[in-house]
Formats: C-alpha cells, structure tokens, sequence
C-alpha cells in the first residue's frame, strides 16, 4: 500500500475527471475516463458503475468484468497544457476490486462521490457496484502545485 | 483492422491529449496521458516517445516497455463537461509496436505530430521511436459530433 500523499490527494481532488485502465484475464488493456472519489487518508479511490446513459447492467460493463478476471487497475489524473512545462499527472496502481451495496465501505464512497458531484446527488446510485481501487504504487510527474 | 472513422478521427482531431493504457506481461495495467496525431486513413495513431522533461532514455520508458511486453493497448480520446449528457469519449484498442527511425512509417508519424503540434517543431524528436497503435475495435460513446 502506498497512500496519495496530501499533495497529491489535493490534485485528484481539484480535478473533475481520471481515465481509469484495466486488463482482461489475457492482457488487453481497457481505458475509459471515469468520475472518482478519495479517501480522505489517501487510501482508495472510488468509482461508481452508474454508466452514465446505461446500455448494460453494471456487473456486465467491460470495466467491472475486467476487474473480476484482473483485479489490477491503474488511473491517471492529469492537467494538460499547452505549456509543456505544466504538465501534469498522477498515476495510481494497486488492486481494485466491486463493493457492492452491502459492504460497509460502499455507502461512504456513495457519499464521497455525492458530496463531489451534484450530479450523482439527482441520481438513484445508492445501489450501484463501485470499483475501489488502492494505490499499491503512484506516480507523480511534473508540476505538482505544493500542499 | 477497424479504421477510425471519419467522425471518430474529426474527433481526434479536435482533442489534445489523450490516454494510453499498455499492460506488462502479467496483465498489470499502466496508463498516461499522451500527445498523438492519427493517420490520414484512420488506421493507425502515432505516439512519440519524447518524454517531455526526459528522466529515462525513451525505450526504458514502461510505455515502451510494456508494448514490447505485450503488444495490445488502448488509447482513450474524450471530452468532459459538467453536462454530463455532453460527454464523449473514442477509445481504440488494438496492436501496438515502436516504431523505429530506420522505419518508412516514422519520418510520416512525427511529420503528423509537428504539423498538430507547435512543440514538437522546437524539439529534436526525429530520432526517437513512435508508438504505433493500430486500431482494431473502436468504441465511441456519447455526444460525438457529426461530421
């Protein structure tokens, strides 16, 4: 376990969006951009399964089935610029793995992601599966603004 | 082979920066924002290794590394908007290689990404490989702009 440090817990936080990577059972790489939530110890990362506009129930979505087969995932949390010198990003990887409603830590990342998003506040997501993902090692690069 | 289709590469096109996703060869995913210029035709999207402030030499880079590892990756183009009906994203898995200057295709690859990018005119990056991603399965989700 490595733990976001306050810095870079402050980075994810000032961002809205992080692009979340996993693999199936046979190495092919997934990347979708994702809505997400710290912690506030630096420990976990949470995504919920609300597929926006749905197609597929949760469990089915390629993300959730490759973290059944897979349970590594990384993602990434930049902020692009057109000056390269401000570039930025942090990198999380570590095993992730489906809370579902009855554990104890999916309501609390529920809430978590509420109190980030307005959106998800208007939407029925207290039931939905959420990808914890831990940070086992993290990368950060470039210009990190100072705690 | 799935080209990028006229609409997805006009997307693309519009973007500045994306994300790729490579897994090593035990499946552990790894993923980073990324310049990119994409082929004419749509089949291919080309990824310099230039390593913007330069810490490794460029094949030591994981990127490099794992496509040499495991040569299947995702790159993920997309655009978020607190509208979340707005959202957008293109992402195309596929086989990836490095290209290497002695290659015909390289000399075109960094002339796509000096034309799309200011930067890379100021840098000397004739000489460094270029990711190749070739798209094989393209998936396109949300508000994408007709053509």
């Amino acid at each position: 376990m490595q733990p976001l440090s306050e810095q870079q817990r402050a980075f994810l936080q000032a961002q809205r969006v992080g692009r979340l990577a996993t693999a199936d059972s046979t190495g092919m790489p997934h990347v979708v951009p994702v809505c997400y939530a710290c912690a506030a110890d630096g420990s976990a990362v949470y995504i919920v399964l609300d597929t926006k506009p749905k197609r597929v129930p949760p469990h089915k979505l390629k993300r959730a089935r490759n973290v059944l087969q897979n349970p590594q995932a990384a993602l990434v949390v930049d902020h692009y610029s057109e000056d390269w010198d401000a570039l930025t990003f942090v990198m999380l990887r570590g095993p992730a793995a489906l809370l579902a409603p009855e554990d104890a830590e999916q309501p609390q990342a529920i809430a978590l992601l509420r109190a980030r998003y307005a959106q998800y506040r208007a939407m029925p997501i207290e039931e939905q599966p959420v990808i914890v993902l831990r940070p086992a090692r993290v990368v950060a690069w470039g210009a990190l603004p100072q705690a």
